[in-house]
Order: structure tokens, then C-alpha cells, then sequence
């Protein structure tokens, strides 16, 4: 009897109906011989309410307190979803972190899974019930609710996974991974697997569909997760570990894109490599996340450094940068960039990827602002207007 | 430096603007030098939009998982109004049921709370800490949460009051304890204090002020309870232990009445006191709650026994009588009843006051149906159209 970790995104449960339809689906699986193990989100768009409900008591809400409240949200759908099946005749029990010892660490808002204590759930699934978690919240060591962060009920699901050595499946509004955004690129392709690492750099490049640690904490156990529709007979996409010598020579899986970043050149600063960690010292102790990092080549002793940030914290990098260069023409902002990445773990194994990217730029009259490479993927900033011109060429080349 | 434990029921605490009125009422009172408590209730109708929620799921919702759901409105506001006071520079932290060892037992909807945790509470207030708590919710001993019952908050606030030995005030959308509702009597006196079991007839019998078990927890602990408005001048009502020798001869406190239950009689029955015995165990086994038995003396051997039973059960007691009643017309319903009720320690002491009520309904045509007494209360069936009058006449006569 296989267990089955199965999670539904909160647009699966936004309303009674829906969650109706969850009970009934859950229960056709367990019919078939399995043990459920669901992990839901909570309903709908309760999270963006509860938060706005939180604005108006305060712009700026305590994170223990803001965590105490959003966990409630799941806590809602999940005993909800226990009533649902329960109506239809079958076994079930709502547990809440505390309830089935889910520990966290960490920061609020965006905590780690620690470890879960499995023998409750084991036991509930040994007297023959569905167990409901509420996803996205854990306990952490003095006793105080934290929430995963967005996205944070699949990094539930995975962990609850791990620990039971079982399969995990993440319901969710899309079909499946994508090659390419099909909002972007109307021929994008539905993959039947992607490799954990490449869907690590495409959630961290901007496609949402999965949160990055429940990838990071399947890739670590080895765990295979399906993400897909419910109730659906269109095949969706397995993550896991693929092993690259069997790819048939396709360097690139997917692209990705990002218009949520802004660029920022510093021109002629001393060539000192003291200057510069420094200031990337400072700009991450503000937990800025800087990203595609570039430095020209020394003239006279000084050089031009450029990096993106994302554009919300564009205000508090540039007072950092005060604080070093105190002549304003020496720092450059461009907001006309958008991120372009093709990610694939065929290219430890193919050369030529990025020259044949090239080419193609340069056939297409693309500008390349600054580029970055990792062993696995490729990252370009763009002008803004060229994303979709250079998404259509790019995954056409590449077969996306 | 006093503890106080204070308590806002949903009207207080029904939208962003009153949370933060709260908390600023709240941080009044530290500022004065005392550590608080602060017990909520969820905002506004969050508790009966629950219940909407899950009757959308099914008609007859799973009992531990209806709690589990309810549960969540208090824990929401807990953590709002947290927020809230420490958006104003104090510090706070709001606890769930498990998070202060609030231990229940009893059944799921109308559990009692069997005992409190109080260290937390305490090594929060001497940090300096607000501690917010989440009412109406408890951890049974099985691990799920379990909800007090329809103003369970009040029951929440006198426990922890009595673990601290702190005072204990609750806040509520009235400003005291009236001896006749207002809304029936214009002329209705409200009272500065009151003794327990007066306040715990009147709750019995409809006066829905207070949650009785809250009284009965108060009494037992001899904790004295105000009961009032919050952010108000006018003063409130203090439910206490009132010496009866001290009354200036006021038998009676209060009246109330209720238009919620229906008389049933069944007519010529055995004088056996096994089958009557019989039928009221079976009545008590379905949880439906007899209240006001009467039995006629026996004539050639048969009796005519009455009680009246609240309206909603009538269906099931029915079918229960048919059980021991092949005879329909044995049978006798009376819908057009409104228990009238008065109430007074005073009583114990004072004689004549049946007497005295018995002339005022005979002199003004009042038909009484049934009666029952205990040492400190009176209560007769009437009939629903002589309700009003009935009050006027009595609450005048009795001074209330």
C-alpha cells in the first residue's frame, strides 16, 4: 500500500464546492488502495486578506504576530476539507503544525522545515484515515508559529513526503512544468520531467509554480514530485533527478524571464577588491539579494562595477552607495532591463550554447546590457522591448 | 503592581478601528502600573460566518474538526490586536489555546477547561509583555482542539483570572447587568452588583449576558467579575458573593423570561415511577434538556405529567414519547409559552414572595400554566400574549 503526499493549492480549495471536489478526488485515490496524506493551502485568496487585514491595523505588522494570523488560513481549509470527507463517508482528521510536530527555524515569513514528528501521522494512517496538514506553518523552538513563506504548503507536502517515505504530488492551476511561460510563448512545451536542479534556477528565476525549497528538499532526499491539474486526465510533469548522460543532446530545458529587477553601474571606482566587498558586504547585511554581478576591465586603475536588485529595494541600495561614493555621477540606473535565462543541465555536457545565443542576438539586433553564467544556466539583461522578440527566437531554436 | 484580565467580546474587537481602540484602551490601563491579560473573542460575526462556511460543506459538520475550525476567528484576532499594541510602542504577544496549556475536557462545542498553564503567561508579564489570549478555545487531552461553547471567551478570562489571581473584567456591548432586560422593560434598573447565583439563574433563563460556566468558575474561586463597557464613564455591573444578611429586604434582583421552549403533556399515564423515570432518561440520553416537570396528584391510579422542553427538540421528544405512547391523544403540545422568571437570593430569607406574585396575575388576569421554584427563583409558564404585561406588573411591584 503506497502512501501518497498530495498537496492543493488554494485556488483548488477557494470554495466549498471546490474543497468537495478535493474530498472526492482524495477518496477515489484511497479506494484505489493508498494511503492520502493531503496538504493544503489555504482557501482562495484568504492569505492576501488576512495580510490586508493586517494593513490596517498596521503598515507594518509584527512578523510574529503577522505569522500567528496567516497560519490561521490553512488551518481553516484543512479542517474544512477533514468535514468534506468525512461527510462522504470516509475517515479523516485536520492537524495543525503543532499538532503533528512540524519544527521550525528560522526567520518569520520565511522559516525552514526542521523536522516533523511522522508517528502521529503513521498512526491516523494505520487506523485507516485521510490526514489533513495545514500547509505552510511550523513551531518553532520557543513555541511560536512561523509560515514557510509564499508557496510554502509544497515544501510541507515534500517534508511530510520525505518522512514518510512516500510519493508526492502538488495540485496546483497549471498542467504542468513549461519550457517557456505559455502566457509568453504561445508554442511553449509541457515537459514530462525536469531535472530538480533546472527547476531550482527557473522558480529562481521567476517561474512561480513551485516553491524553491520543497525542490531543494526533494532534490536532498531524492524524492520525485508531480506537479499537475487535479482531477485531470492531461499528464503533468515529474520533478527529479535526471541523469544527464541519457539526455538526448537538449542543452536547455526552459526560459525564463524577469522584469522585476533593476540595474545599477558604479563607473570608476578605485580597482581595490576592499571598496568592492565591501560594499556587497553592506548591500547583503540589508538582505539585499544582488544578482548578475559584472566588472569591466581595469583602465587607469579604475573600473565600472554594474549589478541588478530587485527594483523594491532600488532606494535602499542607493543610500548604501551614498554612503561610499559621494559623486552622484558615478552611479548609473537602468530600469530598462528585463532578466532572460535559459537554464538546462544538458549544457554541462554541450558547448556552443552560448555563442550560438549569440549569434542569434546579433542576427535579431539584440542588445545585451550584461551577462552572467552558471554551469547550468545563462542569464542575460535585456532592453524591455526586445523580451518578447528574443523569448520567441530563443525558444524556437532551442525547441522549448 | 495588579493583574488584570480583561476580556472583549466580538463587537468590541469587530473591525481594524475598534482592535485599535482596544489596545489603546488596554495600554491606558498599563500605564496606570498594572500587567494585563487581554482575552478576545473573534471579530464581529467571524464565528457565525464560520459556521456558514462548513453548513456549505455539509449539513451535519464533524464535530472535532467544527472546532478546529472556529477556533481559528479567535486566534486572528488575538494576533490583530497584538499587532495593533505594539504598533503603539508597547510590547504584546498573543497565545493560542496550546501555546498557554488551556487543557479541556468534555465534549467538542461545549468543553470546560479542567486548567491553564500559567507560567508562560506569568514570565511573559514580567518580561514587561501585553499577553493577549485567544478565548473560546482549549487543547483536550488528546491533543485536539475543543471549542467552550457560544461566549466561552467569558469562561477563558475567569480561569486565567483565577490561576493569577488577578482581576477579572468583561467587556461587552452592554453596560451592566440589568434586573429586566431593557429592551422589554424601559424602566428596567441596571444593578451594581450581584450575586452569583442570581447571575447564573438569570443566564440560565435566558438573560444571555454572561457564559454561565464563566459564573459558576468565578463563584467557585470567589473572583469577582465586572461586567461593562469599555472606553466608558458609565459604570457597570460587579457579579460577586453578596452577604444576604446585608439586603435591605430586596428579595427578588431580576426577572427574565424566554419564548424558547415549548410544554408538552402527556395525559393518563401509570402512576409508575419506573416508566416515568424511564422516559425521562430517555430524553436526557438524547441531550435534550427538560426543564419545568410538573405531575398532577394521581386520579384512580393515572397522572398527567408537563415539562417543558426548548422548541428545536420537539421532533426528536416526539418520537421518543411515541415510544411509550401508542395513544396519540395521551399527547398534548403547547407551543404559546414564555417561561417567566424571577430571581433574588433574597428569597432564601424572605417568605411570601409566591404569594405576592400569585395575587398580582390573579388580579390582572394572568393565567399561569405551569410552576416550578427553586430557593432562589420562581418560574411560571404563561402565556406568550400576556408576556409584556406580565413584566411591567411584576418588575414595578418588585422594584427591579
Amino acid at each position: 500500500m503506497a502512501i501518497i503526499v498530495q498537496k492543493y493549492g488554494g485556488s483548488s480549495v477557494g470554495t466549498p464546492e471546490k474543497i468537495k471536489n478535493v474530498a472526492n478526488t482524495v477518496i477515489n485515490k484511497v479506494k484505489s488502495g493508498n494511503s492520502l496524506v493531503v496538504v493544503v493551502s489555504a482557501m482562495g485568496d484568504t492569505t492576501d486578506d488576512l495580510i490586508a487585514l493586517a494593513k490596517q491595523i498596521t503598515n507594518n505588522p509584527d512578523k510574529r504576530e503577522l505569522d500567528a494570523l496567516l497560519s490561521t488560513g490553512e488551518m481553516m481549509s484543512s479542517a474544512l476539507l477533514a468535514m468534506a470527507i468525512k461527510d462522504l463517508g470516509y475517515d479523516a482528521v485536520s492537524y495543525t503544525a503543532y499538532q503533528i510536530g512540524i519544527k521550525t527555524s528560522g526567520q518569520y515569513g520565511k522559516s525552514l522545515i526542521d523536522d516533523i514528528n511522522e508517528d502521529k501521522i503513521k498512526k491516523s494512517l494505520d487506523e485507516g484515515k485521510i490526514v489533513i496538514a495545514a500547509g505552510f506553518q511550523g513551531i518553532n523552538d520557543k513555541g511560536n508559529v512561523t509560515t514557510l513563506g509564499r508557496g510554502g504548503s509544497d515544501t510541507t507536502a515534500v517534508a511530510i513526503a520525505v518522512k514518510l517515505k512516500g510519493v508526492c504530488e502538488i495540485y496546483t492551476d497549471v498542467d504542468g512544468i513549461y519550457s517557456v511561460d505559455p502566457r509568453k510563448y504561445k508554442n511553449a512545451k509541457k515537459l514530462d520531467e525536469i531535472d530538480y536542479e533546472e527547476m531550482l534556477e527557473l522558480s529562481s528565476l521567476g517561474a512561480q509554480v513551485m516553491h524553491s525549497r520543497s525542490i531543494e528538499l526533494a532534490q536532498k532526499y531524492n524524492i520525485p514530485v508531480y506537479v499537475g491539474l487535479s482531477n485531470s486526465n492531461i499528464r503533468g510533469t515529474v520533478i527529479k533527478g535526471v541523469d544527464t548522460m541519457n539526455l538526448e543532446s537538449k542543452p536547455v530545458t526552459g526560459l525564463a524571464t524577469s522584469d522585476e529587477d533593476v540595474a545599477i553601474t558604479v563607473k570608476d571606482i578605485k580597482n581595490d577588491i576592499n571598496i568592492i566587498s565591501n560594499l556587497f558586504e553592506s548591500v547583503a547585511d540589508k538582505k539585499i539579494n544582488v544578482d548578475m554581478i559584472s566588472q569591466t576591465a581595469p583602465i587607469k586603475g579604475k573600473v565600472n562595477v554594474s549589478f541588478t536588485i530587485p527594483k523594491d529595494d532600488l532606494n535602499e541600495c542607493l543610500n548604501i552607495l551614498k554612503s561610499y561614493f559621494e559623486n552622484k555621477d558615478q552611479i548609473d540606473i537602468d530600469e530598462d532591463i528585463t532578466k532572460f535565462s535559459i537554464v538546462g543541465i544538458g549544457m554541462k555536457t554541450t558547448s556552443g550554447v552560448v555563442a550560438k545565443m549569440f549569434k542569434l542576438f546579433r542576427e535579431n539586433d539584440i542588445t545585451v546590457k550584461m551577462i552572467t553564467t552558471s554551469e547550468i544556466r545563462i542569464t542575460c539583461a535585456i532592453k524591455q522591448e526586445d523580451k518578447m522578440k528574443t523569448i520567441s527566437i530563443i525558444a524556437e531554436k532551442f525547441n522549448l
